[in-house]
């Protein structure tokens, strides 16, 4: 796929790893950025992440051949609405926001005929933030969700997958609705239990803590404004992929009420079985 | 301490372990292993790992200075029994064991007045098993709590802790009883929550978990059979600790309901302000 000009909105963590990533690549001839910060974008002006900064969305948009919003997942569709107008015919646009639903329809509403949307969600990030963080390789054989609808015309499909490719992504296809529902349980949820379980510990525990308590919390080390407004956005979703592990929870707490050694082990199998189809 | 003769019950990860630090700093002439196991026996008698196998417990305790127990939480209190009348005085005996009240208390009400007996945890382990993965370098800056009791003399407790300290660990004392209700929380909880996590992800899901979802479940991968007798060795601090969880995620769930993104956020800035305290 042949870009020319590739916008980046929000030069964060993602947004600055789809710049190094797409530069190795050597996909586009230019590349810009635009964040609301000035020192941001001075800053990875400099470190050569992007070749022109941008503070204004429609300035920023005007030359691009594809448009990446890597923002906050309660700005996304806003943005992309309101650079639209700003764009050439047939300028792509697409995100990395984590939820597709409610971006995805809200901008399918509203989206002027002259340019493209599809969503994307590259299952790949830490818990750090910021292009200081960035790297080409984040999203080298991770998998990137497109989440086209059935209003979406198959070309663009196809060139947001090239994209992806590109950038050493695997690529799989979900309608928006069944993305969130996966990703509730595969992300959101161990989002939610890191937290509430770090949320937890009272302070004179902490020297008891070792390795087993830091793995399953780290996910609580993300930042608490990005992920509020993601589990919010995902909310229904997630209050049912909460109420599947009740469940589960649920037969734990019997098994130990009951004393039932057997039980518990099965279990605990059950999960050690499942874990160990996870890929590394 | 002067060791002459160690003898280590159970030569898995941590009988390994405590048998390679303890040859690593030079501090007894003759390591004992018992294993119920005679491959496991001539496996690590190869690799050096111990200088002399036994499938006996009194035969391979009768020259011990120091015993250290580490097979799985239920068997610990009546194989220190066991070998208890085998030893010579004043031999000391302690074990790794996950949990400490039932242990400990067990084996003071009946254990015969020549032998002493104090209880250890090292936080430190691993979700592998077997002498395999045995580290000499396992309980390097680890935290050993020591459970003495209120019978416990004085120099025994010293004796335990300065083995540890030989090997590398830090060391804090706790009764029994403070020690399973702190580890309820740090090390029991999280185990279960990672088993019950990664045993609700259908198969279809697996491709769409990232470092996220295999971070949160990696404790499920350790073993089905020694972790059922630890969670109901320590049932009713469990309970308490997975009753504290629940009203944490509580929380969770009202922000959601709600839509309160403010209160949502504010629940995953305590989880990440607790979280940033623990020590890397």
């Amino acid at each position: 796929m042949r870009i020319k000009t590739l916008t980046v909105v929000g030069v964060g963590l993602l947004g600055g790893s789809v710049a190094l990533a797409a530069r190795r690549r050597g996909l586009p001839e230019h590349i810009v950025g635009i964040d609301q910060s000035p020192a941001l974008l001075e800053r990875v002006l400099r470190g050569g992440l992007i070749d022109e900064g941008s503070l204004d969305l429609a300035d920023g948009v005007r030359e691009a051949d594809l448009v990446v919003f890597c923002t906050p997942v309660d700005r996304i569709a806003e943005q992309v609405l309101a650079a639209a107008d700003a764009c050439r015919p047939d300028t792509l646009l697409t995100d990395v926001g984590s939820t597709k639903e409610g971006i995805v329809r809200q901008v399918e509403a509203l989206l002027p005929g002259h340019v493209l949307f599809v969503g994307s969600h590259p299952l790949a990030g830490s818990e750090k933030s910021g292009p200081e963080n960035a790297s080409a390789g984040l999203f080298k054989d991770r998998l990137v969700v497109i989440t086209p609808t059935e209003r979406t015309p198959a070309g663009s499909v196809n060139r947001v997958t090239a994209f992806w490719l590109d950038l050493g992504a695997r690529v799989r296809l979900m309608s928006p609705e069944e993305h969130d529902r996966a990703v509730a349980l595969t992300s959101h949820l161990p989002h939610l239990l890191a937290a509430a379980l770090a949320g937890i510990l009272p302070a004179e525990l902490v020297e008891l803590t070792a390795t087993g308590f830091r793995d399953t919390t780290r996910l609580a080390a993300g930042d608490p404004h990005l992920w509020q407004a993601i589990l919010l956005a995902n909310r229904e979703a997630l209050l049912a992929a909460l109420e599947r592990l009740g469940g589960q929870v649920d037969r734990f707490r019997e098994a130990l009420l009951q004393g039932d050694g057997p039980a518990l082990e099965q279990l605990l199998l059950q999960g050690k079985a499942i874990r160990e189809t996870l890929s590394r």
